[in-house]
């Protein structure tokens, strides 16, 4: 395999490695001006001390990896996506896999074009041992047919990069955090979404340009099911927490939620607390799809729905307009 | 005072006449069919053992009242109010005083035609400790300028007499339970409403008729706050409260949060609970106003501000349309 940039959730593949011995890093690239000395400390501590290239696709045509983890410069996540599967290469690429429409198509595109490719993006809270075992619950009835999804993002402001404050850098509030809760109401719901509407704000923002601080939305699923989420980076630096992520699945029979990681599902018998527990790690769950040894929990399919859900969503909180999927 | 009916929130008035002991029950009515034994034997509880009219328009007349608790059925809320304006006398009425615009807008015009009657609806959660603790801190700035405001109101379904079942008696779940968490947004916010996007959902809602099981709004205020809220009568039956209410407040200096009646609040010294304690009861507080002894948290124009609120959120959900204010 190989690594394009390391500017997100690229640890998601790094620690699957401690699990994957037969997998090869051949080569490592950045993808744009950034100092790979981070990323290869972190391979080094996997066992893994690959060449380095700097130029991302003359590394693929050379290495010809089976595989690459895609986490570059968001604004060029579609273009790698593209390149890789052009080259018949699996795709393992950060959330949002696109920043505009555009580029979205052009991913789906190439993709419809390739056979055998599996392809997805980077919806490590699926893997989270709540949300999983959340997931699981839901999935095998405990909360009846489900009605209402609701969710929260809720991050820690922090140091942010330059990249972060502008629009066709960064991609919005929405696209990068909100596709975790996004991805919930999608995944939860287990339905293709209907309709969208959004707001979102970027006022008061501690000069950070186009960044939004918080951000609503609010969803109809194909399968009528209704999901919203509230969006922000005001969660103060002396939280006992980076993150505060929250779940509330309400159906027919009870209640299940997740805050604070933890589990608790009121039902006919009354409340009680779910073991959190999570069967695989996202990026072995990968590589096993792609040996044939297992289903991965995300495919390209989901990838390219989530993907236009949050792009839409930010164009609905954009131009303050209800959007139809 | 009087009372007019008993099919909803009367027992603010109730309770707070103990603490009225200068306050006489002049006369009660239902306002419509239903039996008043219950409401007599709560009044008998408070010392009050008052003499029954079984036409409220001819008890208005007679008794004169300075103040009356208007509690009858939800869809005469409004000619109740109107009626009672007409004669002068102050009116604390169940919300939302209105189940459509145009009754709305006669009770405003009677009200703007009458001077110096204090009418107020029964938004009794901003007087339980948990909120009104947690919305003080808000307004001495415990969290900065408030960006963001998620509420939740979720009950169980238990019985419900036939008249939720059809809408042009009910009014709608938007109306009845949201205007709890609608008036926390308005509260909380400090601010008049801009625009609403809402939906709800009455299927799967256990042979209940119009009934809504599920809700979801978003508001943008004039101030440019987003607020947002969840609404369902989901929870079960053996979960150890009857209502799961809710408001978390997340600003540019820290977040404050209202869950399971406690009040916790996150700023830059860390996370801690804040002591939950009302410094008034609703109906002492609205007496205590028209004796002009205090100002009453919730006046007139208030409440027309929320029931207008309630009702476009329903005419957003009913429509599927964004509405401006």
């Amino acid at each position: 395999m190989c690594f394009i940039g390391f500017r997100g959730h690229h640890g998601y593949a790094v620690d699957g490695l401690k699990q994957l011995p037969e997998l090869e890093v051949s080569a490592i690239s950045a993808g744009c001006a950034d100092d790979l000395a981070p990323l290869q400390e972190k391979l080094k501590g996997v066992g893994r001390t690959p060449p380095v290239s700097n130029d991302w696709r003359k590394m693929l045509d050379e290495v010809k990896p089976e595989m690459v983890c895609i986490d570059g410069p968001f604004d060029l996540h579609a273009e790698m996506c593209v390149e890789a599967i052009k080259r018949g290469i699996h795709v393992f690429c950060e959330k949002p896999i696109a920043l505009s429409l555009d580029d979205l198509e052009r991913v789906r595109k190439e993709y419809g074009r390739t056979k055998g490719i599996h392809l997805s993006s980077m919806v490590g809270l699926r893997y989270d041992p709540a949300f999983m075992s959340a997931w699981k619950q839901v999935k095998k009835g405990a909360v009846g047919k489900v009605k209402l999804i609701t969710t929260q993002k809720s991050y820690g402001l922090g140091k942010r990069p330059d990249f972060f404050k502008v629009r066709s850098t960064y991609g919005g509030t929405i696209p990068w955090v909100g596709s975790h809760s996004i991805d919930w109401a999608y995944w939860f719901s287990g339905s293709k979404f209907k309709s969208v509407y959004a707001r979102h704000d970027n006022s008061d923002n501690f000069g950070l340009g186009d960044m939004e601080m918080s951000a609503l939305f609010m969803f109809e699923m194909q399968n009528g099911i209704l999901a919203s989420g509230n969006i922000d980076y005001l969660r103060p630096k002396a939280a006992k927490t980076h993150g505060d992520d929250r779940v509330r699945v309400a159906g027919t029979d009870g209640v299940i939620e997740v805050i604070d990681r933890k589990v608790t599902l009121i039902d006919k018998t009354g409340e009680r607390q779910i073991e959190a527990v999570a069967d695989r790690q996202i990026f072995v769950d990968f590589v096993r799809h792609i040996q044939g040894k297992s289903k991965s929990l995300v495919d390209a399919e989901q990838t390219f729905d989530l993907t236009e859900a949050c792009l839409l969503a930010r164009e609905s909180a954009d131009t303050g307009k209800i959007i139809n999927f």
